[in-house]
């Protein structure tokens, strides 16, 4: 992949009408209609909504307005990533059997990633696969999770555990779900924006580091979406550069697992990340080519941007333990996506257990 | 795909080496040194072998033999259909995530048909995909479950419920397995045999029912997964000249679903398909171009094979509950495959309750 590329030559960017993916479109402009017209156009036989209690109440309206015309069942979960659990997803799967969902089926993924993850599995998995679609309503899930076809739920608290890879039928980006995001989720999703600039698009990371980032533009949102979209559809699987994306993710997960488990009131996702995207920009000096200067350009920008978190040495063993639960992980060797600078990843580091701590303690020392 | 062909033209029967499938081969000679020569080849960082209390036994010291220089750990299920439920396979996960399992392990499902379906699954969900063979150790599962990349497991007594369209990277058929299975094993995979023959080659069907089908030749397994292969290559996801595996499955899946539910000594998979193709015999003489006589040729031979089954008119309604949740059906409406003569099949076939409940009166009266 050419870095550099996607935010400077982004002639399209005026229009923001579609991006093309795997087999699919996203859609951003008048993106609910879309939606509606999909469901004319498509040969279903019934259709199933999946929200949380906040999308159930927030956006489910606005997609009623538009869809109005068609019966649906609802299926509603529990906000949070607790409700990622494969508990939750025989909760699905039994309800879609209940409400006697055949193989024409469509499920509508209204909500955050976990929403996306785990009713793109459900989908995906249910009689050996129905349609789904993507309608994604945290600036998170429009940047990240609804693109890619990755579909995931979590077992003991082991993010993305159990997963395919399934592409939805199409994505439905609205920025007006966003107007009424509280604050903390708005900077949830602005952290996997950030690894955008950071792993392909310096002048992305510049665009981004000057702007007020607690009201991301949908120009960013539809940058976003295509820097995320160009890597997949080159490595659909994960072969080699869609571990770019894992950039902060490796120390950023056990961060966000460990916080799950242990605290009242966990880390966001992207709160997490920031915090391993410091560490692994650490970890990219020492053991690749980024420069102290670029280093401390990292450091300062999310340092600033997230709240601290009072990561404890005592902690490490078992972040260490989560971290060897990673699926990047081979021949149980840590293995972390780095810079070589802003804007160019490098993929496959191997990182030893004092390194990783060293970085744990670079975060804590700041 | 035409029909009387694969036993009359085959050529290769005398050869019996490898078929060659979607991207993967099928291997009969030699087979479990063909397995100890792929695990050499593959790249793979660790090995499981997934086994019932059964195959752990009587299968697993042959493969021993074979492969045993190479590390690996086991995982046991217990025999049963009962095993196929998702509990079951969370535990085959959990075992997995416990055992340290990174994305280059590979999975060796060495049992049944429960073994392999559920195994299946499991590996392919498992950090969204592992890679996974079959060495089937039933006759049932030799011909038909390790071959046409159906993995799936029961949630609530709904057979494959949940599962994914996910092929083998190889499957090592070795008729040696076949030599210590009790005899109604052996009849429960002869009757996907026969219904191979019904389907697609009046020949096979006149060479096995003047045979002694207690104990089928390794020429006869050669023939049915030939049988199965060409049809799963032509129409991999099911979309229609696959469905004619369905014939005797809609009644059967039913039969089988009830008496696992509710009978002490539950029918094998075998015996209530057997039961479930007379009843759609019955039902392709009313709906399509079966004859009498080979409505009657059938029958007679399904009928003295297997034991027959007391099949209440009380439980009609709890099994057309069952059937109404098949995975084929569509809008509501129960869908079969039939035949519309020995050795020709017809898909897409809508059955009211009424017809149903006929063609189980039929049976109900031999």
């Amino acid at each position: 992949m050419d870095t550099n590329t996607v935010y400077s030559d982004n002639n399209a960017i005026d229009i923001m009408e579609t991006i093309q993916s795997n087999s699919y479109l996203i859609y951003f402009e008048n993106s609910l209609n879309e939606l509606a017209k999909f469901i004319e156009q498509g040969n279903y036989s019934r259709f199933f909504i999946l929200t949380d209690e906040n999308t159930g109440k927030h956006c489910l309206p606005l997609v009623k307005d538009v869809i109005g015309d068609y019966n649906y069942d609802l299926i509603e979960i529990n906000a949070g990533e607790e409700s990622k659990d494969i508990d939750f997803c025989i909760g699905i799967w039994k309800m879609l059997i209940d409400f006697g969902a055949d193989r024409q089926s469509l499920l509508i993924n209204l909500g955050g990633g976990v929403v996306s993850d785990m009713g793109g599995f459900a989908a995906s998995t249910f009689k050996r696969g129905i349609d789904f679609v993507h309608v994604p309503t945290t600036l998170l899930s429009q940047v990240d999770a609804s693109v890619g076809g990755k579909t995931g739920i979590d077992i003991d608290s082991i993010k993305n555990i159990i997963g395919t890879f399934t592409q939805p039928k199409a994505v439905f980006i609205d920025y007006r779900f966003l107007q009424t995001l509280p604050p903390r989720q708005i900077l949830s999703g602005t952290a996997e924006m950030l690894k955008h600039g950071l792993i392909c698009d310096a002048d992305y990371w510049n665009l981004l580091k000057n702007s007020d980032l607690s009201k991301p533009t949908a120009e960013m949102v539809y940058i976003s979406v295509g820097i995320k979209n160009k890597v997949v559809l080159e490595d659909p699987h994960e072969k080699n550069i869609r571990k770019s994306l894992n950039f902060g993710h490796t120390i950023g997960h056990a961060v966000e697992t460990y916080s799950l488990i242990n605290d009242a009131d966990p880390l966001s996702h992207g709160e997490a990340i920031a915090i391993g995207m410091i560490c692994e920009a650490y970890l990219s000096h020492k053991k690749a080519r980024l420069t102290a200067a670029e280093l401390n350009e990292v450091t300062t920008v999310l340092n600033n941007l997230y709240p601290r978190y009072d990561l404890k040495e005592s902690y490490n063993d078992e972040l260490y333990t989560i971290m060897l639960k990673d699926k990047k992980n081979q021949n149980g060797k840590i293995n972390c996506t780095l810079l070589d600078a802003i804007g160019q990843f490098k993929i496959d580091n191997n990182c030893t257990r004092e390194e990783l701590f060293e970085s744990l303690a670079y975060y804590a020392g700041l």
